[in-house]
């Protein structure tokens, strides 16, 4: 057997995937995909599937069943260029490998992010983190892109300065803003992508950071798109109740009415419609 | 500040909770509670709450969101005697610090499991791993428990007869089996102990890692008494859906009649029944 | 058996080790100590030591071998203020537990880092990080802390104006500096805080973290003092020789002169004796 | 930029190493060599290195200096067969991603360690754990191996006899010996991979496990010669000495006699040749 690759995936390798005004996110290198979750998976549980219709069952039962070790044996390296405060968010993801541009050891670079007029929002009223959706009047927004813009220029003009009088550039650099780009490389496995991934696209999450996790979905896709399709059924576009909300919404479901035929009809249908209904069965009787 | 402790936890220090026929659990050392929880979160989040009743609602916002790393400054070591064969799939949770009793160093003591009559099962039908329900009768288990006792008994004569040969131990201990006691010091954070709560006291998980699992959830709930709850609400007694599960239930939702007062009669308040509303808000526009 | 605790340890429980103009490290909570690795040292290779000396030996004898389970079952929760680009270099240190004050949910204070006079240094001319010690004139060093200083002032001025205008937390601080103090809570078992310690308070580390790795090191030596001491001999203060390094060293060493005598005087005895001549008694036949 | 691969290393892909009496270690896929140890390292300290001379040099600075994170850009996959009780070992190494073949879903194959006559060794005196060298004679070693292989056989029946009574495979395996071939796929980076190098090939570890260990070795150095050859020089044939041995080494050291000429001879130049110069001008100093 020769490596996993993926046509699509060698595709877009290296290609830059635009973010904010002036980042990126690029595919670098992977090792294997959604065959190799698969191959995994045998191991532990034996033989099994051959068809790729097989390989896909097998993939949607592992994610539905939280059996997440396969997909650790998918492993991703990007090349990233992004604001320093959103690399401070990304950076609490511990189970990746990271190399990142020193600013002990190199110069900086003069580039800043300036967020385009659409993104600059009011506080939320109801999230204490967050922004709210209603507009902010223009000549508010150039107020704000003014006082950003003017202390890049100073910023970075003081930081130079510095370093022509030759002081430590580890030094010069520590009144540098959080707006700064800063680059890295980073690998993570497939599991721990799709953490991340489901935490940072999140409507939650800052919206800076959710442009890089839009990418990264894009180029996921691409390496393993049968796991990345689960991961979207099972997690992204699923939903969790809780013991007290489950209690709700069972006393308006009538289980009888949902059927085998009733869920084929909606795409849902062998296993997944079987262990569905024994799900319905097992909340109608607590 | 002195170091938080909870009396609840005080009182059960060292005890042991038994486990199979031999083994057992015992919460060695602790760091932290509910307490130590909140005192984190308030670091980022602010300031904020004073009374026992917002601490609670604090945790179970916590909970809610996935904002794990508060419950991740609680620290519990526990003291484990268990069979190697439930060791072996409990060592798969790599967040935690282990030091296991050593055959190499040590001479290994004349202790097996022997299951219970009840615990004897037919293989499963239905799933590949796991036992069904039906009974085996007397006369089969007799015949099970003949098989297993009478081999313990051989092996470690065989073993201790190497050793008295002077073979080394590291050597003379590979053929003894499976069933045999070992035990360890384990240490792990709240967060990661609720991870592995929720899968080896899932009913696919093995029965005998079930047991323990059950002693660490009586210990578990001393330690951090509001923790637990929400852990228990949100996530052991909570379900997931996928995408299509949520279309045919949300089908069958009437969201009209969910209001605030219907909510409040079944214990869903405050924040929770906003957040619930608003959740089947989201799903019904789908 | 009680918790394990420390009288000079209770002692300074959450007293602030200041560092730097404005930043602290406080001992917050611990879990364990010097008796806590012996008792897990002992789970794996038998009962053993019993008295303080014997304690000692086993300690020493962990670190010597890089036994370093039994150093993670004692667990240190620490409260720091720092400057963000200190934080960005701690964070890189994967296997600890974070609580960050957060930008997006609560107001950051106006504190910058100013560097003492002492503090300001021309770049390294041998090393491209670092710097160097030769002396920078008063009237350069007053320039830089001027360009520093006023920054501050500024920035944080047009921070506020951005919050006043009700500018979203999350977007108005992106132009705060690296300089900021920001405020973590941050846990950690023995073993990886040793690892910390010994990047970290290395000479080539960036000044400003040293700092905080000698007042962590203060602390750390109260809650363990026998594995403190083990540390510094063996790792802090000990060295490591390349394979062709040893072999210059070895040619001159005339390994006939040093006897368990010798070594006696300058206080090698016993194992660790032992255990060093035969390491030069293998190094002289390569 | 494609995929970084090593001739040698595809050469190898999948070939099966054999280990002990029917266990293996193949290659499965790995992502990565030198040249993106390099490629990261460039992305922290500026642009650099071009010829495979100056990548050598840059491997061996990184190593020197512990600088690990470029060495966790390089990953490997492996297919390993191996007896449960050195599974039980290997798996304590915990920044890996591991998928086994499970007892519970399959049957366990037929398959034992037994090892071979001049495997069987007397208890060591001198460590508590481990094997002295002195030789076993014919007739032990003879009933040893009697011992071994008239159980393999027994248990492997009375495992049989439980299935075919149709008791769940769960249970019917747990009498089953430590000296049963279990499979995993096991994947980690190169720095990680070194460290399980560094302690499993290691004199202390138990030989069987070494066995592995030097399998791996064969197959890493074909994936990264230079780091192999970095890891080697500093790591597996470096030494360590601790603060009081190396008082005693450096009284007998005349560095004067030790010049750059000098150290040229040995293969020592360059920057390493300054760097050792250094060291042993701070060690006379202390």
């Amino acid at each position: 057997m020769a490596h996993v690759t993926n046509p699509q995936a060698e595709e877009i390798l290296d290609k830059e995937f635009k973010c904010l005004n002036a980042g990126f996110v690029r595919l670098i290198d992977y090792m294997g995909g959604d065959e190799s979750i698969v191959q995994a998976a045998r191991v532990s549980y034996g033989k099994g599937t051959k068809t790729v219709n097989e390989d896909r069952g097998l993939i949607r039962y592992l994610m539905r069943h939280m059996h997440t070790t396969p997909f650790e044996m998918v492993e991703l390296k990007f090349h990233v260029k992004l604001p320093i405060f959103v690399a401070r968010q990304w950076i609490r993801h511990r189970t990746a490998n990271v190399n990142e541009y020193s600013g002990r050891y190199s110069i900086m670079k003069d580039e800043f992010y300036v967020p385009e007029h659409e993104a600059i929002h009011y506080q939320s009223l109801r999230n204490k983190q967050g922004r709210r959706k209603e507009d902010v009047p223009p000549e508010l927004r150039r107020k704000v892109l003014d006082i950003l813009t003017s202390s890049h220029t100073q910023l970075y003009g003081e930081y130079q300065k510095m370093l022509e009088d030759d002081i430590a550039r580890e030094l010069a650099r520590i009144n540098l803003p959080l707006s700064l780009y800063t680059e890295w490389y980073w690998k993570i496995d497939l599991h721990n992508l799709f953490h991340f991934l489901r935490l940072r696209m999140d409507a939650h999450a800052q919206y800076e950071i959710q442009v890089y996790g839009e990418a990264m979905a894009e180029i996921t896709k691409k390496v393993a798109p049968m796991a990345w399709e689960a991961f979207e059924d099972y997690v992204l576009k699923g939903e969790r109740f809780s013991r007290l909300e489950l209690k709700v919404i069972t006393e308006q479901l009538d289980v009888q009415k949902i059927t085998k035929e009733s869920l084929e009809c909606k795409g849902l249908k062998g296993r997944e419609a079987d262990e569905f209904l024994e799900k319905l069965k097992n909340l109608a009787k607590v």
